[in-house]
């Protein structure tokens, strides 16, 4: 089968799943082991408490399913709400839509407010709504901190401003798939009742764990919410985490994996992180404005430090893009979904990545444009992010 | 920290999680890649063919979950019965308790077959209740195939006969979670409505991943089945799966994983691997009958092929054994659990096994028990294992 | 330790050791095994087959030895040349340098021919050399194929010429260290008796295995030469490896990665990876005249298509580009040896490398020449590769 | 190919290569790196380090060649001594043949002293040899350690006091190849002037590491020796190994491992490994007794704590149940070699082994020499095992 081997390394360049670093990958190399020894807590015991820190919360509990982003959204809504009980969700991508969809899978009446794609939550909209609910109906706010679809991120101390200028004991629930562990997120102090990832992303991590961090007050919750659940109960979860156990046989490699990839996030330091998400994603903003095109955000207050999304010029399709970039490049890049699906494409600049690897995807970029038949300088993108990082660097 | 190694390997003997072939493994060593690429079905759609193969299924489909066996138990309820819908379910033993609790939970009417604990399913029992349902209410029979928690196997096969013996339309659904790809299992011939396994025992891949194969019959019922469901819906599975997708991210690492365990059992032979469990079963028992000792299975006719009860003399504490076992000799033995807590102590012959690593098991129960004080002969156990693989080899 | 870890990949751009491909990582992740058990040649006896494939060999005999291409050097001469042996060996770099000194140090008689660093084995000289050799006491002409400290290639089948033209019987070793595997080689052809390389190039392998494709006449002359050698005797080897053994236990995760990364090379296609490492060196070189500099290599005919010596101008040191690359963009390129210390910089682009590997590589020296403060057009060579890659892109 | 697999782990009883700790294999998995790196001393340096303790050398230096054993070997002895230099070598299996005959080749002038087989290094004999040679003309004194072709240990310490009993100044040099890091070795207390292992049996690494612990005497020496070497050359090494790197590229992996294995050594405590071999040969040698059959090592002082050598029966062939052992039962044990060829089987003991590994193993030696036709009671040597491990237990 002569021809058939790509050669060198895929650059994986979708806001996920994100290249898992080598340390990490040698971690989850794990020979099974009898996950009720008296050894067993020794490994998740210290996790639970190391996961809080990525969550900045030490006054949440973390559950840690065998499961995706998904799964954790469903176990944030199931065991802490009622059929028939409302959430207001603010609406303005693919993300925030399908969580609507599952809220109302699940029994819950959603009150959804609808932004336009490329802008996010608006703290003032909320603000109003839960002022307007005076009977105190709605239960809980749902927002998606970063919205792939559109590369926006949405101010999430804002909302939760908005909900304390309001005066209503809704909760707060917060999506932070694709920017927990990336961009800067805050638990406590943005009283965030459940935070959810998965841990295919800033994580650095396959996908297969669904992470929620709760608070006292949904824990709370959880006791009497009459949504069914049981494999993502949180009450026979804390059950058996308290003495260090699960339920049922938990997946040990992404248990190592875990322990592995918050090493990875102490070894850089947690703001470090950040700080190189956001320089990464200036370096491709500037590429993008090089190129003399536009992002889907609107306005640089919602640019995404893990996703930019940019519009392809009319006439030309974004899928086809995507196409010549993945077939001739072996460079993945995110495709435009529902409203702007062939729209735009999308440059995720998230998880273990550096300014090089960065560098290549966006001279990938650059060759997939022109040979779809965009009129770009060569090279342009390319030197406005080195220009980006030449001067930006620190040490 | 001198002296903290344990040296060597851990001999692990509990029914699952179980041991991991090297070639499984090294196949679970992947970088993440775009799931959502072109190329990305060339490995699932041959892949959820070559898994209903384990199942004995050509008519199935098979659904994989990021999720383990509760996760399975779970989705096939949910997907295909509605709340307060009645199911029969014999019980004996603390994974049939279990299904049974959640099959409550999720909303169902579980009329409960109880079994003396070392029996199983009872197929005159279960014809009889069917026959008295006139109405149909019953919608479902749930058996488990393999009751680990004290070394029973059922037979579902004559399950099957029952139902039909009785002429009743209840569909059966068993769990089959320590059996599949270990004990003779028949999703087609026996009519299994859905079929529940887990990654984690003779598929020999870490857990993290709930397999269900579901029948035509159980597909229609998922059109209009009320109980709710969203990660687990089997609609959205199979919609995504048609053409080689999934609804979320997939744990790659396991897809990977299953392909090649897939491929070891296909080297081995399926009806091979079903005798070697068979032929290291028998030693196991032959070495219990040696000790002395009795099996928690009442009758040859329940006799586990993939776990071993072991009843401790009277005085003697099950679980004294099995930490004297772990902490001594680095063995890792299954405990006897609810009503027969610290009266049994389990052998799990499951999975990657050969003779010499039960043989060295054995050993080490034979230490481990003297050290508890059980009198047995030194060896004796061993040397009646030996005979019998000696007499029984056929290469 | 925060800020200790440096996220993502490192670029390795140094020629050799190169980038091991995901799949004979994999690979070479076995277990111990006995070496001399029944199954072992089912392992080896083809992969001295598979191996001569890649010296474009049919007649010769592979060994493959646990050391390095310096062992390998040493096997070469040590078992074919008694004490006192004249050999012509052509001098152009450090490489040659060091195998010349080798060859002094095991009591050969070298008749040195100097080339100007920059260009190659001059086959005339060769020619004449021979000629004015009319005792024959030259037994061997000692060339290397690829001068990885100048990014010079010679023309050996034109050395082969100008030894048939001289009508000389002396034998004709290479060393294709930074060749084979990447650059054509034909050992038959070219009638090579010794060919020599290592397995970190173009093999894709860790340093650890030396490999040397030898002629039936070095074969011949291995039973008498009286150089002294127990280690890297072929006789030993060669009687061992005839039933698939070897005479001293062989590293085994590197036969496994060679059979793997053997595989490789099969599945893209010999030629394929030939042509694929002359387009990125062409594309290389392309931004090489973009920045407006000049490569070591005197002339196009001596370019290799493994490693470009990029000079850098007056007035700034090579090692401090070298040094920027490496601490601020985690870029490793080849160092100035001896003559050329400081002088010029290098970029290899050998083994498993895909075009956007070299071109966030490129940018990284664009960044890096630029903080050392060499004036460029930012991004001119990113565009310059871009540009060839594409107008050359085949499928 | 139905019926192709083997299930279940291989049981790797031969006396080397040993098993590999799940951790060493992980720890080298490690990608290419450039070993000119300003941070590649950090690996290296403290490895030299590192490496010392298991020689339990404080004055020596460490040497690492991508090698085997028998590279080391031929590297003590062509740096240190001349052709023609007279060493004296007492001879006693088949690796103190072939260290001897190495010795002869790279042109030493050996003085044999024949011992019998099952026996050692006889200190008197030395002692007298040394006496004899009043002009000094002995250089060196090789001995093996252990001779893993019988089962023997000789005594380091007392050759040390016969060389001084003898007042002769030839230095000592020790193959350690299967005792270093299983059995107590002192490099210092006995000057040992070149100590060599290799990296697959104490150290638990793959084959493909020659290590040599030189006295400051024999560095000395190494100065003025007139043996041909370039590959193990220890000055060229000395050169580079002072600042952390090497004369050419390492091998990797095998480095990463080395500090691995060592933490391996260190965590378990040294100490604790020798005193762990001794039990599991003490075990060993108990099941031997019962089974009624003798070692080749002729009385108890020789007995080797990493391999017993057992004596077959008259008429019985050890090379038959040596195959059956693998064919039937995956189980690999070692044969006799030269004069004891056929006469017996060898049982590596050595490494990362446990309890029950080695139960395992001797439950599938019993099998195996039953089926050859050896008449022994089934057990009997299993129990007699576990009897000494149940007594011999501090824990």
């Amino acid at each position: 089968m002569a021809g058939s081997r790509r050669p060198g390394r895929n650059f994986l360049f979708v806001p996920g799943p994100t290249n898992i670093p080598e340390r990490v990958q040698r971690a989850m190399i794990v020979p099974s082991e009898d996950h009720r020894s008296s050894a067993f807590p020794e490994l998740t015991l210290p996790l639970f408490e190391e996961t809080k820190k990525v969550f900045k919360s030490r006054e949440g509990q973390i559950f840690l399913f065998p499961a995706t982003g998904t799964g954790a959204w469903e176990a944030a809504l199931t065991n802490t709400l009622s059929p028939g009980d409302r959430v207001l969700a603010p609406r303005y991508g693919q993300f925030s839509t399908l969580w609507i969809d599952l809220a109302r899978r699940v029994g819950l009446d959603v009150e959804i407010q609808d932004e336009e794609w490329g802008t996010g939550a608006n703290p003032e909209r909320i603000e109003e709504a839960l002022r307007a609910d005076r009977e105190h109906r709605i239960k809980a706010v749902l927002v998606v901190h970063n919205e792939t679809t559109t590369g926006v991120t949405s101010d999430i101390g804002a909302v939760r401003k908005a909900i304390d200028a309001a005066n209503h004991p809704a909760m707060l629930y917060v999506d932070g798939v694709s920017a927990i562990g990336s961009i800067d997120f805050r638990a406590d102090e943005w009283r965030v009742d459940c935070a959810i990832t998965g841990s295919q992303k800033g994580l650095m991590l396959p996908a297969g764990l669904g992470l929620v961090c709760v608070s006292k007050r949904a824990l709370e919750a959880a006791k009497t919410a009459e949504c069914r659940r049981v494999y993502f109960d949180f009450n026979d979860q804390a059950k058996a985490n308290a003495t260090g156990y699960f339920p049922y046989t938990p997946a040990l490699p992404m248990l190592y994996g875990l322990r592995e990839a918050l090493a990875c996030v102490e070894d850089e330091g947690l703001e470090n992180v950040f700080a190189r998400h956001r320089r990464l994603a200036d370096g491709t903003r500037a590429a993008v404005k090089a190129w003399g095109l536009t992002l889907c955000a609107k306005d640089p207050k919602w640019h995404s430090d893990t996703v930019s999304a940019v519009m392809v010029p009319e006439g030309i399709n974004g899928a086809e893009i995507i196409d010549i970039a993945y077939r001739r490049y072996n460079l993945a890049l995110g495709a435009g979904l529902s409203q702007v699906a062939g729209k735009l494409f999308r440059i995720g600049h998230i998880g273990d990545l550096n300014e090089l690897m960065l560098l290549g995807a966006l001279a990938g970029v650059e060759m997939a444009m022109q040979d779809a038949g965009i009129r770009i300088t060569p090279g342009s993108g390319v030197a406005a992010a080195t220009e980006h990082f030449r001067n930006t660097r620190e040490g």
